[in-house]
């Protein structure tokens, strides 16, 4: 029957990873993408040369914010799909583990121009905590991925995947959380601190990072 | 000749489902990211940390309906890539239908938001049968797609799709419906009922997932 | 060589048109799915119910300009994506002129808003002789479009479009631009009567539309 | 063992340049559609006719500053998958270099709004040095991702990327960071030059386009 190996073939391609990995770079580059719409000046009577200078300067905590977001988002997608290279076939935990995952970082957006907006007033503690919070929660969410992905019994794995690389993955996961953790810590201790500590992390992982 | 091969190959992949899914994988994964484009504390003056943490508090609507809305759509659009594994060809009304579900589906940030914005005003009622009843629509978009997928005469399926199979599919979709349409009407007894039974609902089709 | 053939099947999947119809399906999904950002009710103090069901219903011509630019934009997806089945490689001026249609398509939400916006006021005529315009202008660049790529001297098409199929797709696109300036024309008769006509124009082409 | 060709496959699949275009192409696509969020007429009392064509008329700022911004980005998008084609495989800078091309390309929303929004005031020169400042630090980028695809030493480039194809290429791209340069030196003498500069590279650009 003709019908038979077209359907045998679609059945195998939506075993792999393939359509997982789509959706979830879909909406990775939506959100990555949506965060530069906080951005801009608004418009407003009698503008001058220098008002208009003036008021781009002093947006500079967006700048900041939208920097170090799309740096950390981005690199997280970079380890997403690493990550997925591990794989084999998703299982239905995995699927729904992801999902949870991407409605974690879809909404990145929030604490983004929360800092954004306050991390230049009275309110920068809350701010910061709030930031460095909730990139503790998306790293937990990216640990949790792993978990579901590498449990020993249910052979998720590529057989390339040995106890050893797996082993060494987890570790490096369960070190971006701790490092979050630090970051969430040193925010209650001071705010700059808190962002310092959150861009050293993301240009240390983009040094360190291996393709 | 050497455009034959070439062109009835591109015939062949454009009978398959994969434009139709692509196309339709699109529209999903932007219409869920653009749910947290809602979610946001306003710029104010004199913020401090006690006010800006209550600010971030009282949002607790927003991210109720974001979670509800962002669960519902991400368990559809699975299901929605399950039903597309039976289909070995569209066809024109397939392809509109599907073009409605699309239409119905990239309007759910206007529900969402209503209910985060109104559940916790006096107009709560209005907003929470809104909301449901915007899924219920959205549920009945979802089976008519399924029924021109499923229609006998029109042979859209692929073999494996057997008469029992197909029934086992129909009367999930079904109940689906019929859930939604509990909502709604819980909805009408007490907004928190029907954005409860909401909840417990799509809780319900993530832990009855099957890959 | 090992490298050998990896490039030149790269070369050779770069000369299909894959690569044009992902970046247009890209632009056509987001602007399409941002048609929706711009329905939704305001906040405001005192909200009771039949104050929102009432802020809900007079929303009526958002939805009408909704409905009428999704449906448009969609089935005009549909026809680029049959038109490039005919292509078997775009040169330059395909993939400029292409460029130039996506830049007019990505602006539909501006016209689309501004009909839904105005309609209701006494700018009626002025807001409906702009979107009505808009899409004379899209149907314009998308007949643009084809007539480079069906341009005989330059063998753009696959060997199945002969000049019969070129001659019936080329007339079938000027229909498209002929019933787009009737739309326009009736738009200065009457607004009602140019939107009835647009809707009636996309309905048409949904029942006539050929997988 | 069943496991290993997959794996294979997956590996080499992932070592070519597709990942890393699709995810550029998912930004660059996203970040072009958004432009056009910035363009439209706000709701206001006692519209009509003449008052609305008034409204739209003045936006003219704004429909500049949204060609030119789509056009150039869209040119620029072909360029990129124009270098893509000589990339053999990506190593971990060139990735990374990409992805803070990506990061300045998606926040072109922000000049672009920021000159449509101030060309017509007295901050004309500021918004118009601002704009076109920006699009040369696009170029500089550009060129920055090209520079480390290129590097001798790494072996990225495909065979038929010679050293007479690479000079080739890398003058191009050395031409539009001068472009840039002197459309952003012109605008500190007049901001309609600036602007004027600006127009006229990219419709050379589209001119000189060869597939």
């Amino acid at each position: 029957m003709k019908t038979e190996p077209v359907s045998l073939e679609l059945a195998e391609r939506d075993e792999s990873t393939g359509r997982v990995e789509a959706f979830s770079d879909g909406i990775f580059g939506v959100a990555i993408t949506l965060l530069a719409l906080e951005i801009g000046v608004e418009e407003y009577q009698g503008a001058t040369d220098a008002s208009l200078l003036a008021h781009i300067a002093e947006l500079w905590p967006k700048y900041l914010a939208y920097i170090n977001s799309f740096a950390t988002v981005l690199l997280m997608w970079l380890a997403h799909h690493q990550m997925f290279k591990f794989i084999k076939k998703p299982n239905s935990s995995l699927i729904l583990t992801n999902g949870l995952l991407l409605l974690i970082v879809a909404l990145v957006p929030f604490p983004t121009k929360t800092v954004g907006q306050f991390i230049d007033t009275e309110a920068r503690n809350v701010a910061v905590e709030f930031y460095t919070g909730y990139f503790l929660l998306v790293n937990f969410a990216f640990l949790l991925v792993w978990r579901i992905a590498a449990a020993k019994s249910k052979g998720l794995l590529h057989a390339f995947a040995t106890h050893e690389v797996v082993a060494t993955v987890s570790k490096s996961y369960q070190i971006g959380v701790l490092i979050n953790l630090i970051c969430f810590g040193l925010s209650f201790v001071n705010p700059w601190l808190g962002i310092g500590a959150n861009v050293i992390s993301w240009i240390y992982w983009a040094v360190s990072f291996k393709e």
